[in-house]
């Protein structure tokens, strides 16, 4: 019978001999191993932290004892531990939890949490919460190194070191974050590793708290040692844990940055990489390593994601000192990026729709209210079967509203090629650019438009009753749209590509009142404050009627793509019948 | 003859002495005194770096070397040395020039900023454009002590530390930002204040600096001295000064809070306070007081501007430990607030409209995704003749587009208490109050509304033809319009008064059909992702026509409110025209 048959709860985990705990440890590992391996996700960060997990619900009393997990990407032997371990031990139950944590799943997590370096603040807030009603229950944050690079850490760390009362901070030191840790804090990582969490010049001292080191931070009995040390402790403590990404998986231990999160299968493929076809990561990569040859000033900016993108170690080793990883570090990336383009050089920041989310004020203020010309791409943008966490089909709204913006949306790869490299050149705009994702279209007809000239949509096909504008990725959808609505109901529709997300065609759209009664706009993304909206606003004062198509306002939780489509009327069916309804 | 009479620009500046100096510092600060008092600003922090400013320009060369102001709100004594004397010496030229700086009014500034922790990023792009460009300037970023506390400066210092070339921090340390500095952070100032910057924990170090401290940030020769020491170093550098905050003008030196930023005419002012009559501050602090005393578990916070919504020192030390002031820390706020709410708390955050951008991640993962009940009372949230760095017309497409979330908008005192108190009570939905903010209103008749029927718009006076749905503190302006309308076209014109920005009320618009022709709405902010595009689109498919009235997606800088209402068509007579050409 193994260890892990006996524990279903962190009750049954206090019944375990040292020794126990350690065996129990190589079983989650086997399965964590499996799993991940068959449904992809995050290999490396669960990897490395099985021992604290259970050490910490050795010693903690959960639920009652709060653990907020940062980024919750570590959480699967927590979740194994809590209840949850049928979704881990068979392949038929692998869906059955989401990768994060998630309160309606099991009352041992404490939050829905997916983007980084938010634990400490949370954390903050039950411990506060705790004070006011008088409870003494411990509160535990659990953050990774590369979580600590976010400026939202950090202003959690300055208020959660003044709490005065019990917040304990463990710092999960595993070197790494993501991609390599950039940012002069981490050579303070380093020195503390160095000299056993001895230097007198320690970060977390100088931001008042309290402080323990760890070297084995993957050793059970010193874990459990340390943790009864600081638990009921009355005032902040950091406990930083020296730990290994990886643990017990060779090449996750060899190849950190590969293994922090994988595809389905990666164990089981051979050592030969896939010669990868054309798509929008490579087309980018190719764009901006011929064009930083050509133009030193040429910068490529990633916020530790670099994988997300397509920017491989040989496109980084490439760039050289043409291209940063600034860590996980979005609001100081626009504003960096900023000020390079007020400065004469061209930055082309890369980010995923979902983080961006981080950046509203610094693309106000540091950019947009500046006016400076800098180029960002935004991946990822569009409805998706994601998690809750990482949808990212809200950058429309919070992007496009924003005044002296640019915001582009192109349909195919010629398209976004010319968008970008009008983007790079030119000086009188902030410019964003909605990089398409999915499908890979090429014309194979250059693009040759002139983007200066702000808002001018593009009349693709000029028809009459009905007109379809259909933005980015949506552009094929609306392509579809014309064939049916010509077969099914012998309407000879418009279709343009508007491309610009920022802005609206006035003088195209008043032709169109011309011999349409109808406008139909798609667009990739939630209506509400959109693209969609904006035309609608423009006929508000006329005849014309206006569909917009897009999807509700609402965050979806790994809900299957076509489901969403159904859902919101996106399927080309669903739109005829309620273009039909209005004829 | 003074000796400011002399100076003009930083060159005239090389050819003094230090006496000289040292009395051009007096006739800056008399100007500055003057100035301030006459127009109003931020007095304090321009007191305190008057010399630091003239031994900035002294020892580097600018424009050629650049110089970054965080906030801005600290750069008089750069304006007066920088060609732009004559706004400081006239009272006729008061007007002349901005609090901050504006690459518009001289090539000696860099960037448009008004909010704080962006320099050290910003300086980081410059410095990282001229490496790339192989030029040699000196890049220095001045960030008071009170800016460090947010997260964008942690992310640039982190960055900064790496940069591997010149790069000059400035820290003006005057122990106290605007209200006095919270969080960890200030204890290791305050050790490195009390080590002459010896103390061998050291934030700074930690972070990947070289470090420079001066205890006496005000004396010319030493600011001097030290400056010639750090210019054209080629690593990155933290220069820390301690500097003496209003120095200068003794009220401002004993009370560094109230003299952070003044009022016209403070100075003049008898030292009887004036008895404040009741408005949209006494009301939201009375009721917090009284809430609080009856719930223990009734918290309110602030991000570093209690004075902006009136949390008076006596309101705090009233509220004792069911208060806190995080800092510059918006995004901890926020976060924290949503973590005590999830907890059974009941927090109540207070933050700016200009400063809740910087939440927007916050707001959408910690706070919605979570479900949270946290109160958030969103304060000068409308059109204004503000600096463009301080607009508040944004909130509404960048907070209401956000699942999850219920944005209120009260018209007068009762539908505000009423929705606070419902909010702080309910435990169900994550709730921002849009805090009307100008003339004050108060019907005398408590409003008994039950908030928690999501979406139910009141329909104040139910007519024909035109239907006027007036949101918030525009709720005024509709009422006139009705008025006028009956007045001038005899339309006897439906009012509604919507109370909830996130939602629409389907039935009543749909109920609108049956005897109205044109539906008109009336908004506080820009249109672009507001509120009213929401009702176009949902008549889109009707014959119902809509007319939107709010402002352009525009940043405007101190264009008087009366000029902004007649550009976007928001008088009374404008709107009835454009309503007359539309029936």
């Amino acid at each position: 019978m193994s260890i892990l048959e006996k524990v279903y709860y962190p009750n049954d985990l206090k019944k375990l001999a040292i020794s126990e705990m350690e065996t129990l440890a190589q079983e989650i590992r086997d399965l964590l191993i499996k799993k991940v391996n068959t449904t992809g996700g995050h290999m490396g960060p669960n990897l490395g932290f099985v021992e604290p997990t259970i050490a910490l619900h050795y010693v903690f009393n959960t639920p009652e004892d709060k653990i907020v997990y940062d980024v919750s990407h570590q959480c699967y032997t927590h979740k194994i531990l809590t209840g949850r371990k049928e979704g881990f031990l068979k392949p038929e139950n692998y869906a059955k939890f989401s990768g994060y944590t998630n309160p309606d799943e099991s009352e041992y997590d404490c939050f829905v949490v997916g983007h980084t370096s938010t634990s400490v603040s949370l954390a903050c807030g039950l411990a506060k919460a705790r004070d006011l009603k008088g409870g003494n229950e411990n509160v535990i944050a659990v953050i990774g190194d590369g979580s600590l690079s976010g400026g939202e850490a950090y202003e959690g760390l300055n208020n959660a070191a003044e709490l005065g009362s019990n917040i304990i901070i463990i710092v999960n030191d595993n070197e790494m974050s993501i991609a390599p840790n950039f940012g002069g804090l981490y050579s303070n990582l380093r020195l503390l590793r160095e000299t056993n969490g001895k230097a007198e010049c320690n970060f977390f001292k100088a931001m008042g708290f309290d402080y323990y080191y760890l070297e084995n931070g993957n050793n059970t009995a010193e874990l459990i040692e340390l943790f009864k040390k600081v638990k009921d402790i009355k005032h902040p403590v950091v406990v930083h844990l020296h730990t290994l990404k990886g643990k017990g998986l060779a090449p996750a231990e060899a190849d950190k940055e590969a293994f922090h999160w994988i595809l389905p299968g990666t164990l089981d493929k051979k050592d030969t990489p896939e010669q990868a076809s054309e798509n929008y990561f490579t087309v980018t990569t190719d764009y901006i390593l011929n064009k930083a040859k050509q133009d030193k000033t040429v910068f490529a900016i990633s916020p530790a994601t670099p994988g997300a993108y397509g920017f491989t170690r040989e496109f980084r080793e490439k760039m050289g000192k043409q291209y940063t990883d600034v860590g996980i570090a979005e609001e100081h990336a626009v504003a960096c990026a900023s000020a390079m383009a007020k400065a004469g050089a061209k930055p082309i920041l890369s980010i995923l729709s979902s983080f961006i989310q981080r950046t509203y004020d610094q693309l106000s203020q540091d950019l947009c209210l500046n006016n400076s010309p800098a180029t960002i791409l935004v991946h990822w943008a569009g409805l998706s079967g994601a998690d809750m966490t990482h949808l990212g089909c809200f950058d429309i709204p919070m992007i496009s509203n924003i005044p002296n913006l640019v915001y582009l949306a192109p349909a195919n790869k010629e398209e976004y090629l010319a968008m970008l490299d009008w983007s790079v050149e030119q000086t009188q705009h902030p410019v964003a650019i909605r990089v398409p994702f999915g499908a890979f279209i090429s014309t194979g007809v250059a693009d040759n438009t002139d983007y200066s000239k702000l808002n001018k949509y593009c009349m693709v096909e000029k028809g009459s009753d009905v007109a379809v504008i259909a933005l980015g990725t949506f552009f094929e959808k609306g392509k579809e749209l014309k064939r049916i609505l010509k077969e099914s109901a012998g309407i000879d529709a418009t279709l343009i590509n508007p491309k610009f997300i920022t802005g609206i065609d006035t003088e195209m759209l008043e032709s169109l009142k011309e011999n349409h009664r109808l406008v139909v706009t798609l667009e990739d993304g939630i209506l509400d404050g959109g693209f969609g909206e904006k035309i609608t606003r423009f006929y508000g004062n006329s005849e014309m009627k206006v569909l917009n198509f897009g999807a509700k306002k609402e965050f979806t939780d790994r809900v299957p793509l076509e489901e969403i489509y159904k859902l919101n009327h996106l399927t080309t069916d669903l739109m005829i019948q309620d273009i039909k309804n209005l004829l």
